[in-house]
């Protein structure tokens, strides 16, 4: 570090912007996806891999979408040696840096899958955050077309695992070659108005084909009033990218497009994945030719993939809500080759769990449904924690999630709060007429909250079982055990 | 950034120093390690909470264990409004964080637990890394004793779980109290000189008696011939500090200890934990009162436990490895104070998971054994790489993991070889003989290597069935389906 942090005045417990917190039911939903997902990616025959979640930054290479602060998208600090090192950005990178690394003792074709969180140094906004999670697939060492078309097919089924029905998603397939045809064709020299037409072909599905046509002239004004400057090109030409993009219009491809040789490969790839897909029983309710998808990353070097949630919600204000890509991938040729020499082809397919995640809780697709907590044995006299501890320690050894009340015992209402806060199955009692007994009383919150529930509703009070009932100290385990199956409570092996 | 990084001449493949890379068997490991653990502190109540990777410096604060590059401890950039954010060095400090900034939405006493990697911008050396992953319990709420001696007993519950026999571990508890009534008894006033004090007693372990007296006092030579300066303590402290440190000493505690208030409360809460444990079952073969426990991190204010593997096993030059500590913890009634300005007791539970798992494989506790991989469909005929698509998503379609070789086709040799490295069960072969007659090969690799085991052992050949059998195209996975479950190879759901 150059310089140490002030203290500043009053410590405030806070995130930096763009980073999130996650709490139990978040949690459970990502592991539920991620190991659907893993379900997926091992059916097609990938195997495990991870990385670090930091590299040195010239092996990360700087292939980021271009964004606001273009030298910033990574977050970087420098090694004692001096050497710059940065998070993470993307899974593909830091793999192809391991490929490369291990090239000789790795099987080949290489096909492995890694999740894991990603970090991007970005002005943070709504839904855009500086912490993400993505799962990849990638298949080093391929260069056939049979490799990108599995990836897609592999996309569709996994949206599928995700429990997103078919036809309400879209695998958009497109090739870079196909857009570098395009720039060959319009004889583009200038990086930057190349980059301008990119941005505008890639807002098709966004503003139509009328919206990236203005983009393309002379520039757009938005509903709001905004003006975006365009491209500048003729008529001639944006009608020969009206032509390229739009995808029901193949046949009457532009002449100019037909020449060029990158082009003419790129359309015969996507036929090949056509072709494949097709053959696989892989439709166009699944899996579609689109020539507007560009994908953000500059290291795609073929064929790009797209995967669409096409759901639809609509926000607090009652305005639809699309959300769009939700995973995608591409061929990138020339990203192991960096550090080999030599070339070495390779596709991937990385899914946004983070994005997807977000989609399907807005959609209500998460079963968002609360786990029952541990059994609370409470506290009645304060002298006898160990022999609470022990009823603990007794319904553990049963595998039943049981714990102490581990607060301020003196008053019992608390600690039945407590119970409810952590939505327990049941709490156990034991005061001093109990244990005289040799009793404990089993407090059944479950069967509570549906009696409670039944004279809010005005009908017949305790029609089922009593909430509350003694039992043997010896017997407490048998007893919480038949509570729990009452209700179906998970119990034993989580 | 302040400077952007230099482009090296030629780029080179490679991870900085303590960062690696990890294969399929040890992700296999580090997934069925941290299910159990999550299984037990589950039982134990505590439910899942999570912290981004990164937090504001100052909310960290600085805590970590004194080393030899005291201001660089962790990796820290500055965010676009100036404001320091560094990686987490630990779970517990971000999860004071997340309490104080949760505090009034939390059901308290509140229970939770969490994995993840932490970072630590350390010089790295053999069996230090900068990103290891530890998995955390922490009681926020609760003064009690209670929580405390719960988290020995989850402790020493987790370790049976990962497979460790009881005897071949135990749960050592002290509390920091203890160390400052000898403090308070000896009248150390400098912080360095209680700091080398400290530091001698947490070598009890490794050095004995004799070796922590002597750095007590004038200092220590090691075997090496190298000199550790001592801390000048004269020969009646150095008598004091040891019957404070040696656990078999306790009725013969020296009269100026017994003086201390502070050290007094810490024994009794120690008798107050030791009570409770024993009291659930948890005798000294489990849980250990020994007062020559320190821990590191600084945050800690009470009790503090660490776990300890008694397993040995040799290096490469047959010398003894011990593993020592394996996880550990304590109570640090500051840390979410520091944020609230009123007292927060808590206490909490570490697991180094990566330390535990490469003392675990050293040991050959972790199952090494490599899955299979998947089916292989072999391309005979490149201009029918479709149909032989089309087997493997008929293979997938029925949920078994199955490819498509992607390489060069033109060699089955190679295919076969790729096969091998892959571990698969059996690969599939179409020439255009078979797809006349409308059939497919299948060649049982697993068949195979036994019936090449039986050759080399010079045994019978071929006594149960033929590594290589033809069936109809239709009947391909009904037929896959039984080599698989021949060799009890995992299929349908992983």
């Amino acid at each position: 570090m150059a310089e140490k942090p002030r203290k500043p005045q009053k410590l405030r417990a806070r995130l930096p912007r763009g980073l999130a917190d996650r709490g139990p039911a978040e949690i459970a939903a990502t592991r539920a996806m991620v190991e659907k997902i893993r379900e997926v990616f091992e059916r097609y025959g990938f195997e495990p891999v991870e990385t670090p979640a930091m590299e040195y930054t010239d092996a990360l290479g700087k292939f980021l979408p271009d964004q606001d602060r273009p030298n910033e998208g990574v977050f970087s600090f420098q090694d004692d040696d001096e050497q710059w090192i940065s998070l993470r950005y993307d899974l593909t990178a830091p793999l192809a840096r391991y490929v490369a690394e291990n090239f000789d003792s790795l099987p080949k074709p290489y096909r492995s899958y890694r999740e894991g969180y990603v970090y991007r140094n970005e002005k943070p906004g709504p839904g855009r955050f500086r912490q993400f999670m993505q799962f990849d697939a990638d298949t080093v060492g391929s260069a056939s077309m049979a490799a990108d078309a599995e990836m897609c097919m592999m996309a569709a089924d996994t949206m599928e695992a995700l429990g997103i029905p078919r036809g309400s998603y879209v695998v958009k397939v497109n090739n870079r070659k196909v857009l570098d045809g395009v720039r060959e064709a319009l004889g583009i020299t200038d990086d930057a108005q190349w980059l301008t037409i990119m941005r505008a072909i890639d807002k098709l599905d966004r503003l139509g084909i009328s919206g990236v046509q203005q983009l393309l002239g002379d520039g757009r004004k938005d509903e709001s009033g905004d003006f975006t400057k365009g491209a500048g090109l003729k008529a001639a030409d944006i009608a020969l990218v009206s032509s390229a993009i739009e995808s029901g219009n193949k046949s009457e491809i532009d002449v100019r497009l037909r020449e060029s040789e990158i082009g003419q490969l790129g359309r015969e790839e996507l036929k090949e994945i056509g072709r494949l897909v097709a053959g696989s029983g892989y439709g166009p309710d699944r899996i579609v030719i689109d020539p507007s998808v560009v994908r953000g990353l500059e290291y795609y070097t073929g064929p790009v993939y797209e995967v669409e949630l096409l759901l639809e919600t609509k926000d607090e204000k009652g305005r639809p809500v699309r959300f769009g890509s939700v995973g995608g991938g591409g061929r990138y040729d020339g990203l192991v080759s960096r550090f080999r020499g030599e070339p070495v082809p390779a596709t991937g397919f990385s899914i946004g769990v983070s994005r997807l995640q977000a989609a399907l809780t807005l959609l209500g697709k998460l079963d968002a449904k609360p786990e029952f907590g541990p059994v609370v044995v409470t506290v009645f006299d304060r002298e006898r924690i160990a022999d609470y501890q022990k009823m603990v320690a007794a319904l553990r050894n049963a595998n039943i999630r049981a714990e102490l009340y581990l607060g301020n015992p003196k008053n019992m209402g608390n600690q039945l709060k407590y119970a409810d806060r952590r939505n327990s199955p049941c709490v156990i009692i034991q005061g001093s007429d109990e244990k005289a007994r040799g009793e404990v009383q089993i407090k059944d919150l479950i069967e509570g909250a549906k009696a409670a529930a039944a004279i809010a509703s005005n009908q017949e009070w305790r029609e089922s079982r009593p909430a509350q009932f003694s039992c043997r100290e010896d017997e407490l385990v048998t007893k919480v055990r038949e509570v729990l199956t009452r209700h179906e409570v998970k119990w034993g092996s989580y």
